[in-house]
């Protein structure tokens, strides 16, 4: 049910990563020692437990090298146990070898950023906060990297600096006021874009209220200054606490009643989930 | 002294990002808030110690969005301490805050890895053994990535299937025997090519061996495995250790005499290096 | 103050248009009549007048080509009036010659879309009514189509199906009702994203708003239709005005108090500003 | 009968096309509300009457998102009445969808560019006078809006700078004489490219006439005074008259006897033709 | 004077080119020999006689790598002795021989077609016959290899399927009689569009020059029968002599008053001219 | 057996060579005189006797095409004689005219190389030696013409400057001694690259030898001296003959003993294969 990237979106990064893995040569290897008309199977399977995302785009990789036919066993978003078998295989030898590290690249990075998703979200069931993602991800891969974090169970933040705005400390300097700035934004801003203001403290929370702010950033606050801030809001507009939050801290940054909580690590420093292919 | 990769690669990657992030609009939120002449000046800062890698890309950002001077503080390869300013920027405010998250999200995600890597490469010192990354690598960044190895001190296995011949179990069992398997890749490839072969046990590495081996990877073997493993090779190959080894095992297997460690942790799941951009 | 989109989009259409217009053997015509040395001077001007956009990218133009001097005589979102001199030009024969038609034509095409977009705008005047545009652009020309609609003095709607979500009859079709569906668009969207229903009667309005929309798309109303709506919604969400309006009914729809009129045709069927280059 | 652009160009012209639509979330509204599975059907139709161009084209945009059968009822340079089906659709509800605007904004744009030449051709109907289109086109989409040109019944002139010599005002400056002019043109220029030069009057007729021109064009000339060039060349080359002629000039024009009737606003100023998708 | 192909189009073939030289990870010699700041000087020189193409785009590759100072000594179109200098170079030691091999494929290859076609013009100096090129051509470097040809001296043919028509005995099958090819071609074709009719013997040139060929091609025919045909046609159109002509037919084949004679072997299997880096 | 280079690779230069024949118009004489549905048969036939190298290239650039069925008779790295068919077409005409000059162009270029490397390994049958390309290559066709080379029975050098190490006069002018630059070369390396060094006289040799070069290029030097080079190195390591040896040389340096013979005439300088289409 989780809406994947469009193709056109996708196949243009396979069609680098193949170029990139394949080079000028292809494979050496491959080609030295198996005969063009070789036949192999095989399955994806995984060497640890997390949540799976982009087998779909992995199996799209064989389709690039022709002659490989794929079923895929589980789906985007759901949990795989150590050990089992998410894929299979069957075709050409020299095009499975030929795929196997650029789909298996794909596949572990990022099954494991919705795996590091997963569990922060695990962190906050039960409370109405939702976990969303941010900008800081790797680039030429956001879009794939946000669908991730949506495999994950959290939500995604801005796509990019177009649409949605985002009112932080360096363009408030610029502005006479938090007011100023939120009706500047409304003013050049068409109507389906949304305003968030990031404050620091509660005389700028009052302000960005004042102002009519969809949403605020309470940036780097402890729970107990998250709280006070919550029911100063009291419902008026979203809020989102976001700065240096690990894992350990989720329970008790949810339990302030915030809407939302940003991460960004569980795009920029998600580790890898273990998958490989076994070949019969 | 470390060589970076071509720029005609690095533009590429990064001309992409920024669209990825500028989208069809641009920066909405300084569109509104600042005017096209306002100025700004400011330090791209470590906010944790690490090893940098991707800083003159990181300032070649700016020169995509124009009317922004820049100024490396420090160099690629080097290690910076928490709080440091690696680059001064002064210039266009729109350009600044247009390029300043493409920037950092190339500087954090290779500085990680540079960091990872010299982890790795500390813990080895003074044994011979080389630390040498892998082909699990982010899919359309893997030329930054290895150069981000090298940064770290760690050396490059191959850059693709293309440019060295590595013979593993899939390949053997499509071939009567080691030896026929190493002749074959000798006459298929040029004679700028390595051949290295994937072997379980000392019987294979006695065949490996027998048939002019370049290089023998030593899979999945416990360090006293290895121990044996180097001294039935004694010098007439490259040995190369694989597999699940991590930063804690590093001293054990170094210690085993074998030449080379190969690790795909500190490019896939190193954790990114924390950056930021502070304007004045 | 108009903010235009990324140089790296822009760049991109100069470099296919030029490709298109100067093929695989460049402008034939002066390679054979005038020298490499020869140099020429001249204005772009306004043949007719109207609201400017797209100067700085025809100016561009000529920076792919080379030895040409420009400078703009005025800013886009201006009024120009018929004779003006728009922009100088000095340098290159060859390279004026060369860019003529490819800055002439991004001219005049994106000129046309800002001077219609500014003569909805003053049929507004004095009315709350903002115009805005719609999703009906030329192929591969959105971003600067919309630009052009900026400056004219009109907002913009949605950049593409990924930035804001609109909840047509198709859509309806599919959910047992509109607040079963704007729950399940809240639910799958991120909170930057506003979601907008389009609404045919009073029932779905009356439906919409119990949903908590952002905003209803008034689809082919009638003005006193418009003014009951409006009067309905009683501030509780934006109201847009949408589907065959034109330039003679836009006072009428403005004063029935309605916070958006969306006009297709500011887009795409915008005749084009005349616009020429005068050597001296 | 009419001969379409080369698949490679258009399929290119698609891909970006959809890119700009779909972004890098893809069709938010549908991912929510439209199951993956879920099917529609519907025809697209004219809401206007008028020549048709590009239908291939809109139906090919369902090939890159996958899942539509599509069947074209009608071929491009027919006429369509209003409400006329054009093709029909079957298939993945979400394909369908996220392609329609895509779709509809390529068969709109060349359909109102194919009506508006019809209009022309239709004019001069009986005269021995062809209308011709310019290089007046929307960056980017020469080839398709010269195809809509044709298939509205008229005919191409120059692809580009470089498929034919026009010898301009701006050229003649740089030469002693249109005699040498027209001779260095053709010392220059493959034999497979004819040379036509632009004149104002009589004498500069006459000269071109000397020069052996292949062509010349009448510009910005009265009917009387088309009528004694025409009688003055008396078919020694090809005749074309060009500048600011409209619509209703047109029928005076043809009959002066010109072979040629240049048009920059059938492709610059052209309306779109109102089409649309509806669903069952 | 003789005009190069557009910069978007050299460019675009100077970057694959590097891209394909240096590979992911860039010159991997220099590197480990040669400091960044090291610096080198010398000159491009012939080794062998012959006529210079390309240089401008060979120094035009180190503008990709940055910081080398290039002065070219001499012009393309002009005749190099062996062991002359062709231009100097200056600057970064690394990137010089980085973009040394590249220069050099590009200015070897192209001076080598313009040897040939110099060749080839130098045996028909003296009677009317122009040599002109063909379609056979490297892939991807079309544009390149004509300008190369004028270099030579010689003119160009067609530049693709699209800028000329020429009727071969293919098309002729599918047609009742070379008259109704020549008006079906006429009234499909654009007013600046020649048509050629491929003619095998006297029946069919009398056939296309009462069909009102601008040009014949005379395919595989000897002197004798061309200079029958050339007696035929008397200046009603165009005489091309195509097929088989080696350099040492030129001369007789020129004697028969040919306009035209096409050489495929100009450009398909011209040896490149030695060129080479001479650093101090 | 001879493996080609990944599809993606070809398939980029395919697009980029259609799109430089077909133009933006298409094949306008096909267009005009032949129906879309019309359909044609024919053969591609050699005529002259060579070795194949390119044919499923050739045939895949129908594909792009659409409509046409292919059947290769004969398979690359196998010899044709004068007259043989080499595959079969049937399917659109218009599309086996469109395609026909690319294929063929692709099919001619890459077996012209073919044919003069596999004369030259005819040359050392016999003797030890292997002959090698360089990278002196057309630009942007580098992969494809390594693949010929290997299609006529010789091996590739390196691909690109990224994947070899090969120090020349000009890299050791910058170390102060061979053995210096070997050890920076091996220090900078990955371990699968090896490392090669230019030597021109026997004390550089043996320098050379003592710094354990993998490999010696023996430049420019008389069999006589090839043959007291090759005694000396007495089999420690690769030897490698180049500089200026042409087709005639090479009986008498194969007889020398040198491992390796390196040709760059075979990619830059040979002759096209004569290959044409012949339709029923």
């Amino acid at each position: 049910m989780i809406n994947p990237p469009p193709d056109v979106v996708v196949d243009d990064l396979i069609r680098r990563a193949l170029e990139e893995d394949l080079g000028r040569a292809g494979d050496l290897t491959s080609a030295a020692l198996i005969g063009p008309e070789a036949r192999a199977s095989g399955r994806i399977v995984a060497r640890r437990s997390g949540r799976l995302a982009g087998l779909p785009f992995a199996l799209r990789v064989f389709r690039f090298l022709g002659g490989v036919e794929t079923r895929p066993l589980r789906r985007d978003g759901e949990d795989t146990g150590a050990g089992e078998a998410l894929a299979e295989l069957e075709g050409s030898a020299r095009a499975i070898l030929a795929g196997e590290r650029t789909a298996l690249n794909l596949l572990g990075h990022l099954s494991g950023i919705a795996t590091a998703a997963a569990e922060a979200v695990a962190r906050v069931a039960g409370a109405q906060a939702r976990i969303v993602d941010t900008r800081k991800t790797t680039p030429g891969l956001r879009a794939l990297e946000k669908y991730a974090v949506r495999c994950g169970g959290a939500s995604n933040h801005r796509f990019g600096l177009d649409d949605g705005i985002l009112i932080k400390d360096n363009h408030l300097r610029a502005c006479p006021s938090i007011a100023v700035a939120v009706a500047a934004a409304r003013a050049a801003a068409g109507h389906m874009v949304r305003v968030e203001v990031e404050v620091e403290n509660l005389d700028q929370l009052g302000e960005a209220l004042q102002a009519g702010a969809d949403a605020v950033l309470l940036d780097n606050m402890t729970p107990s200054e998250l709280r006070v801030a919550v029911a100063e809001v009291a419902g008026r507009c979203l809020t989102e606490a976001s700065g240096g939050i690990g894992l350990e801290d989720l329970t008790a940054v949810a339990e302030t009643g915030v809407d939302l909580i940003s991460l960004g690590w569980i795009t920029h420093s998600a580790p890898r989930l273990d998958v490989a292919l076994d070949l019969d």
